[in-house]
C-alpha cells in the first residue's frame, strides 16, 4: 500500500531498502538496542545503496535524488530499525547542508567520504540553554586571523562522540538570528570534546552525546556560507529534517500496524483468533487510514519542499506535527493489541513506540511545530 | 491553499465555485436552513456553470470531469452553503449512475435535464429496516409483463417528494445483494407517494421524507443494467458518493477555520485580540494541519477512484471516515472559538456544525467505514 | 446507579425529581424547543416541589438543601429538559445571591415570590465586549441621591425580557473587578429594555436578549452588598453556577446513554440488534464510564463548595470543565450510535446535543475554565 | 491536593508513606530500573510501617485497614517508585486471598511471614495460551490421594522466580471456570521451576518469569477454599487489585504532574520560564482536572468494594479502565513538557511513562474492562 501512486524507479528503491530493512536490519535492532550499538558497518553497506546522501549531488557521491524519493527511503529503512534511521536521515541532512551551502573546494572535501559513509556527520544546534528557542544560542566563534576560537557546548547531539564531522551553528556576530554562521568540525581537532554517553528511552543505537568546545580552534575555510548565514542555513536543513523524521515515523507505524495484524490473526482468546474481536477490528481501521493520512502529509510536504514552494516550511512542520503525534499513537495502540506481549522485549512493537516517541520532540518540538503553523495562519 | 497542486484548469473551476458560493450561496444559507428552502432556483444557476452533472460525459450534458474535479467543485460551493451542496452531490451521483449504467436510451431521455437541474433526482438505497445492510433491503420489485409492481418504503431520502427522478433499489430476486435490482421512477408514477417531511438538525435545505411504493408499476425499460446489478450500482455509486460527502465535509471546515480566524483577530478580551492566546493560536494550528490532512485524503481517494484502482473502494472509505470525523471536530472548535457567538444562529459557524453532523452518519455510517476498512486489512 | 452513594433523603428527592422530569417535562421538551416555549407553568409545579430557590434558606420560601442535593436535583430535572432545567438553575443562582448577600429587607422583598416562581430571574453579568473578561465590564452606574442611574448593557441574558428581577453588575467605581457593585432591578423600571430574543442552536425552551440601560434608575436600596462587592459576588455565584450547569450536563447524557442502550437493543441490522456489536458496546462502556467520572467530580466539588474549603473554586471549574466537555462528548456519541435517526428531531438525543453545546461555553468558557485550574497550579 | 477529604487517620498513614517514597524509594528508583533490582529489603522496611498486608486481617499480621485506605497508601508510595509498588500491591493481593478464603491453619501458616515481607508472594492465573479468557487455563491438577500433581505453565508472573509462595490456579475439574482451584505452592516444592527472566519495557524492579510445574507435589492442605471454587476466589481478589494497580499510576501521574510543574518552572526558553506559554499552562490545567477524577474514580471503586455494594466488581473495571488510561495520558503529556530532557534516564518522567504503561495491560486488559462494564450495561 505505501507503494500506491509511486513511479517504477521509486517502487524500485523502495523495494530496495525494504529488502535491506528486512535483512540487514530487523534481525539486529533489539540486539542494536540493548547493547547501544552503533551499527557503522550496516550504516557503510545502506550508503553502497545510495542511502548515505540521497539527496546529495551526484557529483561529490549523492544520489541525486528528490525529497520524496528520500521519504520513500527513511520510511522502508525504518521498519527495520528506527533508530538507526533516525541517524542516518541526520547524517544525509548534514552533508546536504555541506551540498548546498558549502563551496567547491568544501563540497569536494566533505561530501565523498561521507555519501560512502566511511565518515558521519552530526548536526549541532541545540544547546543546554536553547532547545526550542535556538536563536539565543550562546556558543561563541570568535574570529582569530584565519580561524575562529570557538567556547560553548551543544546538548543532545546525535551520533555525538562517535561521528567524524560536525555542522555545528555558533555566534560570531550579535544577538539573535543574524549573528549565527555555520561551521564544520571534525574529529581530533583541539578543544573540542565530548559528554557522557546518555542515557535514553529509546534510540539506542545512535549515540547521545554533548558536545563541548574549549578554545577551539576552526580555520575560516570550514565556514559554510557567509557570516551570518548560519541560522538560515540551520532552518533550512531541518525543513527537510522535519519530513526525514516524520518518514522514520511512517516506517515506525507502518511496521507496528503489520506485527499487531500479524499479531491479532496468530493469537487466540476465547477459542478464536484476537482478529475476529470487532473492536480490535474497527481500532485497526482508525490505525490504518490515519497511517495512509499521516503518510499524504509528508509526501505533501516533500514535493512542496522539492518544488521550492512558498508554503513548504509550513507543511514540512504541519507534516512533522502530525506524523510523529499519530503515528505514536498508532504504534502505542499496536503495543496494546499485543496485550501482555507488546510490554516484552522480544517482541519489535515496543522497540518502535520507544524509538518514536523522540520525535515528538526533536528537530523542533510538536509545539514548536503548531507555532510556526499558527504564525503562519495569523499572519497571513 | 486548497488551490495548492491543482492545474489551472483546476484552479480556474475552483474559482468559480468559490464565487458562486460566496455570492448565490452563503448569503442565503441561513435563511434556507431557517425557513427549509430548497433552493431550486440557485441550484439551476449552479447547473448553467456546469455542476448539475460533473462527472457525467458531455453527450448527455455533463462536464465530464474527473472525480477529483468533482470533489474540487463541491469542497468550494460547500462553503456557501454545506447542506444545499450536499444534496447537489446527491443529484450528481445518480445521474452519474444513469449515465453509466443506463443504456443510451435511458442515457438521452435522463440526463439532460437532470445535468441542467430543470428536474432533480433522489438516491434511494436505505430503508427503515436496512440502514447499514443495505443488501438485506425488502422493497420488493415483482414484474409483470414489461412492468414491475413495487412495495415497500425507502427512509431518509434527500430531496424526497421535491424531487422528480428516484434511482430506487428494490428486490427482484432471492434475499441478499444479487436478488437487487435498479429502476428508474419519476413523480407522478401511480402508487408512488411520500412521507411526512422530516425535522432535522440540519441539511435543512434539502427535503427529507420517506419514499413509499404501493403497487407503485414501473415500465421494465426503467432499469439499470440488468436484473441483480442493483447492488452493485448502488455501491459503485457510493464510492463516489463518499468522497463527494467527504469534499463537502472539507469546504464546511475550509470555511470554519476561516470563520473563527476572522473571529479570533476581531474579538477582544483582555485588552488584546483572542488571537493573542498561545492556547488559541495552537488549536487553530491543529485544526488547519487535520483540514490539510482531510484535503489530502480524500483528493487522494478521487484520484484512486478515478483511476480504477484496486484499492479505491477502502481509498473512499478511509477519506470518508477520515474527513467527516475532523471536519466535524474541527468545525466544533471553530464553534468554541466563538464563544457565545458561535451559539447564535447569526453566526455561520454553527450552521456548519449542525449540517455537517449527518456526514458521520450517512452514506454508510463511519462504523461502517471502519467495518470496509478492516475487513480489507484482515483479508489482504 | 445515580443514587449509589446518596443518603436516604437524596434519594427521595431525587425520585421526585425524576418522576417531574418523566412526567412534566420530557413529553414537552421537543415542543418547547420547537416553539421556543418558556415554560412558565411547568417551573411553578416544579417551584412546588422546592426547586425554586434549593440552596436557598427556608425562612425566605427556599428549601435550605445543600449544594451536593441541588445537583442531584438538577441532575435528575436536566433528563426531561436540559434547557429548562439549566435556566432553573440561573434562577436559582440568583435566589441564593439575593438571600446570601442581601440585607433582610431585600431577602423578604425578593426571595420568597423568587423561591415559589411566581417572578422569575435573570442574572446578567456578561457584555458584548467583555465575555471571559468579566471584570472589564462597562455598565455605568451613577450615584444620584438616592438612586443609581445605570447606562449601558448585558449581552447573552438567559431569561431577558421574559424575567422579572435583573441581578446586574455594574460599575459604580472605578476600571477592575473593585469598582463593580451588584443591584437588582425590576421589570418594567424606566430606561430598562431588551433586544432581540436570539435564534439559538439550543437551549430554545428559555428566551436570551440583550438587556439594555439607558438612563434606568434604580434605588440604591436595591444594592446587593458594599459598593466594589460586586465582582465577588458574580464570582461565589459562578461557582455553584458552574456545578449546577455541569449537573445539567449529567443529565443530558445521562438521559442519552440511556437512549443509546435502548436503541442499540431495538434496532436491528444484519439480522441481529446493533447491541450485539462488540465495537458499539465498548463504546457505550466508554460513554457510561466516562459520566461516572463527570459525576464525581461534579459532587465532589459540590461538597467542596458546601464545606467552604479553600480549594473549593478550583474544584468547581475542574467539575465544570471535565463534566460539560465530557457530556457533550457523550450525547454526540449516542447521537451517532442512533444512526440517522438521531438527526431527526422526533429522537430526543440530538435535543441533549444541541442544548447540552453552549455549557462548554457559559458560566465562564472552558478555556476560562483552564485559565483558572492553571493559575492554582502555578501560583500554588 | 490527594489528602483533600481524607479522615485523620488517613492522613497521618497517607503522610507516613510518602515521606517513606521521597526517602526510601524515590533515590532508587532509577538504579533498580537499571540493573533490574529487586528491592527486598526497602520492601521489608516498608512492611514495618505495615505496608505488607495492608488489608489483612491484624490477627495474621495485617494491618487491617480498608480498601480505601489502602488505594491511598499505594498511591503515594507509587511516587517513589511505581514498579515496585505495583508489586507490592500484588503481594498484598495473595496475603489477602490466603487471609480471607484460608482456614485457619494456612492463615497462622503464611500470612505472618508474608505481612512482614519476610517472604513474598506471586499470583499465578495468566498462561501462555490463556490471558484474557482466563477461565480456559490448562494447568491441571491430578488429585493423588493427600496431593495434587500439577503439570503446565503460567506467564508473565510478578516476582516469579524471586518470591516464595505461590497462588496457583489450576484445573482440578472439568473445563469452564467451576474446575479451578487455587493452590498454594512454595518455592523449593520438588517439579516448580521457572522460565529465563524476560526483558522488559518497564517494572524493572520487579522480575517477571514463567512459572512451570512439572509433575510438580502439592499437598491437599494447600488449597485455597473448596476444590471449583478458584475462580471465583481469582476474580474476587483481582477485584481489589485492579483498584491498587490503579492507584499506583495515580501516584506514578502524580509525581509527574509535580515533576512537569517543576520544570516548566524552571526552564527557560525565548527568556522567561516555560510556565509562562499560556498553552502549557493549559495542558497542565488539563493534566491535573484528569488526575483528580481518575482518583476519583480510584476511591468510589474502593468504597464500593469495601461495602460489599452490588456494583463493585464494575465500578472496579471502570476505575481501572478511566485511571490507567489517563494516567498514562497524564504521564506522557508531562514526558512531552520536558522536551529533550523527558527522554533521557536521568530524568524520573520517562521511568513513570515506562512503569505505567503496563497497567493498561495486566490485571485484565483495559479491552477487557469495557467488556466486563459492557455486559453490566446491556444485561441490566
Amino acid at each position: 500500500k505505501a507503494s500506491v501512486g509511486l513511479t517504477e524507479d521509486q517502487k524500485e528503491f523502495q523495494k530496495v531498502a525494504l529488502d535491506f530493512a528486512a535483512k540487514e536490519m530487523a534481525p539486529n535492532m533489539a540486539e542494536w538496542d540493548e547493547k547501544e550499538i552503533f551499527p557503522v558497518e550496516t550504516m557503510r553497506k545502506a550508503a553502497q545503496l545510495g542511502f548515505g546522501g540521497i539527496y546529495v549531488k551526484p557529483d561529490v557521491g549523492g544520489s541525486g535524488l528528490s525529497r520524496l524519493d528520500t521519504s520513500i527511503i527513511f520510511e522502508a529503512l525504518s521498519t527495520g530499525c528506527t533508530s538507526t534511521t533516525a541517524y542516518m536521515s541526520i547524517h544525509n541532512m548534514c552533508v546536504w547542508m555541506i551540498d548546498t551551502f558549502g563551496n567547491e573546494e568544501q563540497r569536494r572535501r566533505f561530501c565523498p567520504s561521507l555519501c560512502s559513509m566511511e565518515k558521519f556527520a552530526s548536526y549541532c544546534l541545540t544547546e543546554p540553554g536553547s532547545g526550542s528557542d535556538a536563536a539565543s544560542l550562546l556558543t561563541s566563534a570568535q574570529r582569530k586571523g584565519d580561524t575562529y576560537v570557538l567556547n560553548g557546548s551543544k546538548a543532545f547531539i546525535s551520533g555525538g562522540g562517535d561521528t567524524d564531522v560536525y555542522v555545528v551553528m555558533c555566534r560570531t556576530g550579535g544577538p539573535g538570528p543574524k549573528g549565527i554562521s555555520c561551521l564544520v568540525l571534525e574529529k581530533g581537532m583541539p578543544g573540542l570534546s565530548f559528554g557522557k554517553k546518555e542515557k535514553k528511552v529509546g534510540w539506542n543505537s545512535q549515540p547521545t552525546r554533548a558536545v563541548i568546545f574549549e578554545d577551539c580552534v576552526v580555520p575560516v575555510g570550514n565556514r559554510l556560507g557567509a557570516e551570518g548565514q548560519g541560522f538560515n542555513i540551520a532552518m533550512q536543513g531541518l525543513n527537510g529534517g522535519r519530513i526525514n523524521i516524520a518518514s522514520c515515523s511512517l516506517g515506525a507505524a507502518h511496521a507496528s500496524v503489520v506485527l499487531a495484524q500479524e499479531h491479532l490473526s496468530v493469537r487466540k482468546q476465547f477459542g478464536e483468533p484476537l482478529a475476529n474481536n470487532q473492536y480490535l477490528q474497527f481500532r485497526l481501521a482508525e490505525m490504518a487510514t490515519r497511517l495512509v493520512a499521516a503518510r499524504l502529509m509528508v509526501r505533501n510536504a516533500a514535493r512542496a519542499l522539492q518544488d521550492g514552494r512558498e508554503d513548504a516550511a509550513v507543511l514540512c512542520s504541519m507534516a512533522k506535527l502530525f506524523a510523529t503525534d499519530e503515528c505514536f499513537g498508532i504504534c502505542n495502540q499496536a503495543l496494546q493489541m499485543h496485550g501482555g506481549y507488546g510490554y516484552l522485549k522480544d517482541y519489535a512493537v515496543q522497540q518502535f513506540v520507544r524509538d518514536i516517541r523522540v520525535h515528538q520532540i526533536l528537530e523542533g518540538t510538536n509545539e514548536v511545530m503548531r507555532m510556526i503553523v499558527a504564525r503562519s495562519l495569523l499572519q497571513g
